[in-house]
């Protein structure tokens, strides 16, 4: 079976994808194993998804998903996609055992946690290390624990903890924390977080387990006992395997156009995976919305080799 | 007081961006006749705003309007801009008994259906002719109605009439509805529907209230008689009072780049009344998202001269 359109990622863009989509009967095949993506890795209830004051991550993405699931004309399969080629105008595409064919592709499969390569991480990982807050952190309850980085996702998952850990310990590299004002606010209001701006992190030390974190402020060098590092830098997308048939940029997202079409006929992406500067939920979805329409518009003068 | 945003428009857009300004601690008014916007005259059930697998207009913008009542430093003002000028690097917004300043604005306030200047359709406004199918429709319960338009608002309305009206007529100028397949679909398998396409509507007849409508197609003149005609031929969004701060282009719209910015420094816009080519509610509220973080940023440098 050719399929009309194959969705790589089952976060808010690809799942918005997938409803414009079957809402054209468009056939469709959505590779996802976890749909509704990183909302489930959410520290703390998203408050700026116009529709919902206030829910919590795990939720909204159920929510995504069950309007996903009523979707007529779209398969969910839970593999990953390995490969991807172009022959005869239609993609192929290699999970670990099973090929798939398609018209059209939109890559919407977000990114991962960006590793810092700091000394001891790799180390410690799952061992004190760790990339997820929302998972890892009851782990530590009434202990010491750090986050390293100062955007949201380092506040929310310090707002997170504040209810689990005993002390919490922010280490941002840069002048300012780049977190927006309400994040900021709520945790100036902690008594049990402190925060460190213009901080370099030496090392994670241990010996089976995290002991220590040591580090540098302006000129002088410093080490705190703790029991865990969460890592909070931001996020890489995981688009080598594209690299082929899309333009990356220096951030190794893949550039679009405003349609959401890479530099290959057919092949479309949206969400945290392009260049779009605006990392947030609702622009995701939107950017599904639109790759899905272009599908649409391309598929209504498409024509195989 | 000068805010430092004031949004003009209560829509997705609109009530997007006052979420994230509010999230960054603007002190943020919003101008809303109508919190929620056109969400209230939708037709049919909204069934592809990620999250709400199927919810009425009224609904949906019930939760849009809880949303952004819970926000904090956003003051909600139930009056129309008719006025809107830049001195000394403030904006000052006139309603019709009071002036308002801020630092920077947001216009978000979508556009009005589309008047077609069809033989009659002045006439018989509001004796037959109307716009919102919604407000009107229940009024020619069990009488034959016609609507003018093949978009999906167009498919929307007549999905909405068909359990109201007797007969509908659907009549498009181009050679192809713009509806997409499901509300074609649906269309198609309702007995009391009839469409045409490739017709020109030449008058709407009538006495004190519309008894017929005649058109043409191909070459053939026809004449209906009917009780309703209801014009559903898109949108204009009401920019003239902007004329001398934006560019505009053929449709109208406010021509923005990716952050929402015009040509104005300061002045931002959002959602339907911009040039982005995909009108939809989840675009509308991204596009919100988009100018509201483009102000927060613009703010961080701001000087009054």
């Amino acid at each position: 079976m050719i399929f009309d359109l194959i969705i790589i990622g089952g976060g808010p863009a690809g799942i918005t994808a997938a409803i414009y989509a079957s809402r054209n009967n468009l056939n469709t095949l959505i590779f996802s194993e976890n749909i509704g993506g990183m909302l489930f890795n959410k520290a703390v209830n998203v408050e700026n998804y116009t529709g919902f004051p206030s829910i919590n991550g795990f939720e909204l993405a159920n929510n995504f998903k069950k309007h996903l699931e009523v979707q007529e004309h779209v398969e969910i399969v839970e593999e990953q996609v390995e490969e991807i080629k172009k022959e005869n105008n239609l993609f192929h595409l290699k999970t670990y055992n099973k090929e798939y064919s398609s018209r059209t592709v939109i890559v919407a499969s977000g990114s991962k946690p960006r590793e810092l390569n700091l000394k001891g991480e790799k180390e410690f990982l799952g061992r004190g290390v760790g990339y997820c807050p929302v998972c890892d952190g009851p782990l530590f309850k009434n202990k010491d624990v750090a986050i390293v980085g100062g955007g949201n996702a380092a506040f929310e998952s310090a707002i997170f903890l504040s209810n689990i850990a005993k002390n919490i310990y922010i280490f941002e590299r840069g002048e300012h924390f780049l977190a927006d004002g309400k994040n900021q606010g709520r945790i100036m209001a902690m008594p049990n977080v402190k925060t460190y701006t213009k901080t370099d992190v030496l090392e994670i030390k241990g010996d089976k387990f995290v002991k220590s974190i040591s580090f540098k402020q302006e000129d002088k060098i410093m080490e705190i006992e703790l029991s865990a590092v969460f890592i909070q830098a931001g996020y890489t997308p995981k688009t080598e395997y594209l690299k082929d048939l899309v333009d990356l940029n220096e951030r190794k997202e893949i550039i679009v156009d405003e349609n959401m079409a890479t530099k290959t006929e057919g092949l479309f992406a949206a969400g945290d995976i392009t260049n779009s500067k605006v990392k947030q939920i609702i622009v995701a979805a939107s950017l599904g919305a639109i790759a899905a329409l272009s599908v649409y518009n391309y598929l209504l003068n498409y024509e195989q080799n």
